[in-house]
């Protein structure tokens, strides 16, 4: 069964170990927000700096792992249709449209769509992690600078997860202009048993 | 007064609002992990990913600002003799080691050094951020492919933080063999009202 976020809101769900997460961009050039927790321990939760770091990259894609901040498996990488994600920049949030958009009346953004869909399995706003970007571009300078471009993800494209333990999933349709090429799309998802 | 953090160790210490913090590093090439907690309420802690995305670089320095996974500004760096150090990647763990480095017997790294030294304020290990790394020289590529290389620091460089709240602090003598161009050194600190 395909599930359909609509445009700059989020959900949260429970996926079992062994099952695959597909996330699909329908229309394409839109980012969806992925924060995953323990479903067992909620106090372990995706990291980005663990995962980067032992991937010793900055783009993850197919065969790459997904490591929690105890450094175990969350999730596995195993098909990809674009190769262009970003796993370093936080859920955009209230706060990112005051700050970096100067909007006078901030939408609350994937972390406050996050926040609401994962209060019923017990997390707090203060929990979410650096989210794995599903399909936002970001592209670096060497000398470190980086901006968030179109993404790269056409219509239908997606990319699949295996669960590496029982989970709590949140998944976004992003809600910040620039990550989407300023204009606000679905995001659609199945689960699958691997 | 100037502190001495011994090679492959750590320490923890609250910094009032107003008070500036100087990480030396003695000898050159030497990595030393900050990680910061409010002292009031310690679930607010520094964000790489909020920090990095509100100024659009992976290298911070003099001028910029480390934000708290709320947004709010826990760090204003106002002096940085080197201009290069990481914000994106963990502290280096008992599990770096294991995956990174292959290690049969793994020193617990910044990061136990961390957990020992925050557990009197009652931080535990799964709270521990990313950290902000200074004097870590991490390299990258187009292609997102990165590579820590030795640190630009030579010996009496420093980055001084001005504090923009009451905070708890953690602070180490990196332990990672990479980061520290293959040998362990000390890091010394003073703090001053500014």
């Amino acid at each position: 069964m395909r599930s359909v976020i609509p445009p700059r809101s989020g959900t949260a769900f429970t996926l079992q170990k062994g099952q695959t997460l597909t996330v699909i961009d329908p229309e394409g050039e839109q980012v969806s927000d992925l924060v995953v927790f323990n479903h067992k321990d909620i106090r372990e939760v995706i990291s980005s700096g663990r995962s980067l770091d032992y991937a010793s990259k900055l783009y993850l894609t197919t065969h790459d792992l997904i490591y929690s901040n105890r450094s175990n498996v969350m999730l596995r990488i195993v098909e990809d249709t674009v190769g262009r994600h970003d796993f370093l920049l936080t859920p955009c949030s209230r706060d990112t449209f005051r700050i970096i958009y100067d909007d006078p009346e901030p939408h609350r953004g994937c972390f406050g769509n996050l926040e609401e869909a994962l209060k019923p399995y017990g997390v707090a706003a203060d929990q979410i992690p650096v989210a794995f970007n599903c399909f936002m571009n970001v592209v670096f300078q060497p000398t470190g600078v980086f901006t968030v471009e179109a993404p790269l993800s056409k219509a239908g494209d997606h990319i699949t997860f295996l669960a590496e333990m029982d989970l709590i999933v949140g998944l976004t349709a992003c809600s910040a202009l620039q990550s989407n090429n300023y204009s606000f799309k679905p995001i659609e998802f199945e689960t699958h048993l691997s």
